[in-house]
């Protein structure tokens, strides 16, 4: 037979079991917290007609898309999340109750060039509330919470949060007359921690033509930092001079309160004015979440408030708010920089049953007491020698091995024995059900990280 | 702005919520089940390379496969989860530890003609075991075990797992000196159900040329049937005259004996010797699963053992046995012939606080509370008149409202009110919890059918 080489295309994540349960955690925990905020799950087709997945229109998208016609239809793979949701809300407007909560898992394609930590194809796991002419600022406050707490449920401590609002931006530069050159300030100044101040300062006043005065302005209101409730009042000082600017203040104000509501500490969250988030859309609260000790790998996870989810397909005005975990890049991140703990239980079975006779109705019969008590359990059902066996048990990681040989059918017993501790005891089925249930406890619900 | 009609592919499922969350609950019990027994999940690329997911080559599966370019790449969407799991297989062998089990859960895409309960996009939920040159008969029993686990936790009950063994069809037809026939017997033979015993006795003996004595001997064969015993005893008149029949016959015997000690009850698999699977490579067991009062509807599960996995990709033999279950399909055909339940829990949150008050920290932190102890909760954070916020909660199906008013809140008391009995109570968070989680018990574990 013509033989082909099996391959996996670069930008593809392909992972060996152990890394693939980690990943399944995670994946797990991001599903377990979104459906306890109360989030209806979706899933909406890979593949859409090009011209629904590119109403909006736009220059990089459109590069990277992965377009094709099968027939004579024209198709192309979703790039995103959010453009999915958008035609779904307006799909089943009449259908849906509002406020909309949804949340999706799934993959989205890129074609983008494939380097270290890029991917293709990659999962997003989204969270979005969507309101019919209005939603409350509530909403603001609620969607990061659940970020916080995705993270903290992950066992990571060391990330912030941080939290700005458009509204402050655009009066601010409204104050300083600067309102046509807005985007290619927040442009710049989102690249501060970056670059430098310096630097900033140049591209500002060089570049985009601003006077001194004004450019030390906005760097002076940029360096505005502290403790939430230091920058708030710090963001009073500008208060009374500009509508959209006061109006923001308040909903930070309003946000960052009910973050303490929600169980956030301020630890985890920091009002940050240098965070403008590039997509235009963005009307109010913006997010991007950075890991503490590695702020090189950017942001993590991010969102914001936007007030029109699907102009492009219906007249209802649609304003939503929702963040994007990045899974697959998050995955390869914690990856990198050493987070995911080596100790995640990553067997695939809790029980490994290894039958010694040639009859393995004993083996069979066990294994359904077992499964019945929701243990998790394989049969080693070749024939092999002990040591085989005993190597097979070690390089899957079975938490315990339990051998069934003429000795312990004879007695209805069975010899288990515990991997790790390497205790090893005759029991009988129920007994053995409870010895693992009791060592278990817990152990499939470890953080990721410890 | 220009706006576009938002819509869905023809062929591409998309639910609404209610129905989602049904979906959902069936796609967690295959997981859930896959997993006791012992299978490692496995997350493959949707695409992949043309000549490694067409290396097998093949009619039918070409013509229907989405194909494409991407700059200078030749690119395909997996049409199956088996052949990246040859793929994977072949590629990992040295990191793999056999017998290797895994189970996939993912889209596949066949650009069929569109029709009724035809999709183009569809779950497959796969489990096979690979074995590293050998693999035991036990496994051939295994596995349909599982599928009999995964529909009775579905809360289905009509259905048959219908058994034969390729080896017996071999064998018998190499008795009758007709191996060069036996392709184009087995295609006829597999639709007696449909066309009925005249027909096929015609196309036997017209289109075969198979002479009567013979075409009737295959029918006498064919109409073996009863009970597992009584098959079985009835297959023994045949042994001593082919090696392969009567290697067939002590697998099949096994397999059945196996499928007894796996705890498959006998009204839920038979043993019928019409079932071939068209597939060349299946070489032992084969499965299909029918639902009992629904023959029309046809396999709803299928598989078997086949001797040589990967091939194409490597020249380790590595022999399998798998099923596949049709997840897309299957939901079509439960929804379609009436054994979804409408009482399936699809509300997407168990309690929803409806603050009464402007400032609505108080709900932030009751949700939290509720949160924490595993309750799924959402606030109602729009201010609209009480009534509307009741039309919300029931187009929701909430089993609970929680009311936080002035009065609730200076007594630190939440009204929790049972909107299924109707029934409302002055509550501490604390006792909140425990009402609630009383009365959840079991609700969301329910299966999708009663």
């Amino acid at each position: 037979m013509e033989r082909i080489k099996p391959h996996t295309l670069s930008g593809f994540m392909e992972l060996l079991p152990r890394r693939q349960a980690v990943m399944d955690r995670i994946t797990d925990t991001i599903r377990e917290v979104y459906s306890l905020y109360g989030f209806t799950a979706l899933d909406t087709p890979v593949i859409e007609a090009s011209d629904v997945l590119l109403a909006k229109g736009g220059g990089e998208t459109e590069k990277q898309i992965y377009r094709f016609t099968k027939g004579d239809i024209d198709l192309a793979l979703r790039f995103d999340l959010t453009v999915p949701l958008a035609k779904y809300v307006a799909m089943h407007y009449a259908d849906l109750s509002f406020p909309f909560r949804r949340y999706q898992i799934g993959k989205v394609y890129r074609g983008e060039r494939a380097q270290r930590g890029r991917f293709r194809e990659f999962y997003q796991a989204d969270i979005d509330v969507i309101g019919d002419g209005e939603l409350d600022i509530m909403n603001e406050a609620e969607v990061p919470s659940i970020i916080y707490q995705v993270f903290t449920r992950l066992g990571l401590t060391r990330f912030v949060i941080r939290v700005n609002n458009r509204k402050l931006l655009t009066g601010f530069y409204d104050m300083l007359g600067l309102s046509d050159k807005s985007a290619g300030i927040m442009r710049t100044v989102d690249k501060l921690e970056k670059i430098g101040k310096d630097k900033v300062l140049a591209i500002l006043t060089e570049d985009l033509g601003i006077s001194g005065s004004d450019a030390g302005r906005i760097l002076d209101f940029m360096s505005i930092k502290g403790s939430n409730e230091s920058v708030l009042n710090a963001l009073e000082e500008y208060r009374g001079k500009n509508g959209t600017f006061d109006k923001g203040l308040d909903e930070l104000r309003a946000v960052a309160g009910y973050l303490g509501a929600f169980g956030v500490p301020e630890a985890n969250f920091a009002l940050d004015l240098t965070i403008a988030r590039g997509l235009d859309y963005y009307t109010g609260t913006v997010y991007e979440t950075v890991m503490t000790d590695h702020p090189e790998v950017g942001s993590v996870c991010s969102g914001g408030r936007y007030d029109d989810l699907a102009g492009y397909y219906t007249d209802k005005k649609l304003p939503g708010v929702g963040i994007s975990i990045g899974l697959t890049r998050l995955f390869f991140i914690l990856d990198d920089v050493g987070l995911l703990s080596e100790d995640v239980s990553s067997a695939p079975c809790d029980v490994l049953i290894l039958p010694q006779t040639d009859d393995r109705s004993g083996a069979a019969e066990l294994a359904t007491v077992l499964r019945d008590a929701g243990i998790r359990t394989q049969i080693y059902s070749e024939r092999k020698k002990f040591k085989a066996k005993m190597t097979y048990a070690n390089r899957l990681g079975a938490p315990f091995i339990a051998i069934l040989g003429e000795d312990e059918l004879s007695q209805n017993k069975v010899s288990l024995k515990n991997m790790g501790t390497g205790e090893q005891a005759l029991l009988s089925a129920g007994e053995a059900v409870d010895r693992v249930k009791a060592s278990l406890e817990g152990r499939n619900v470890r953080p990721i990280k410890e």
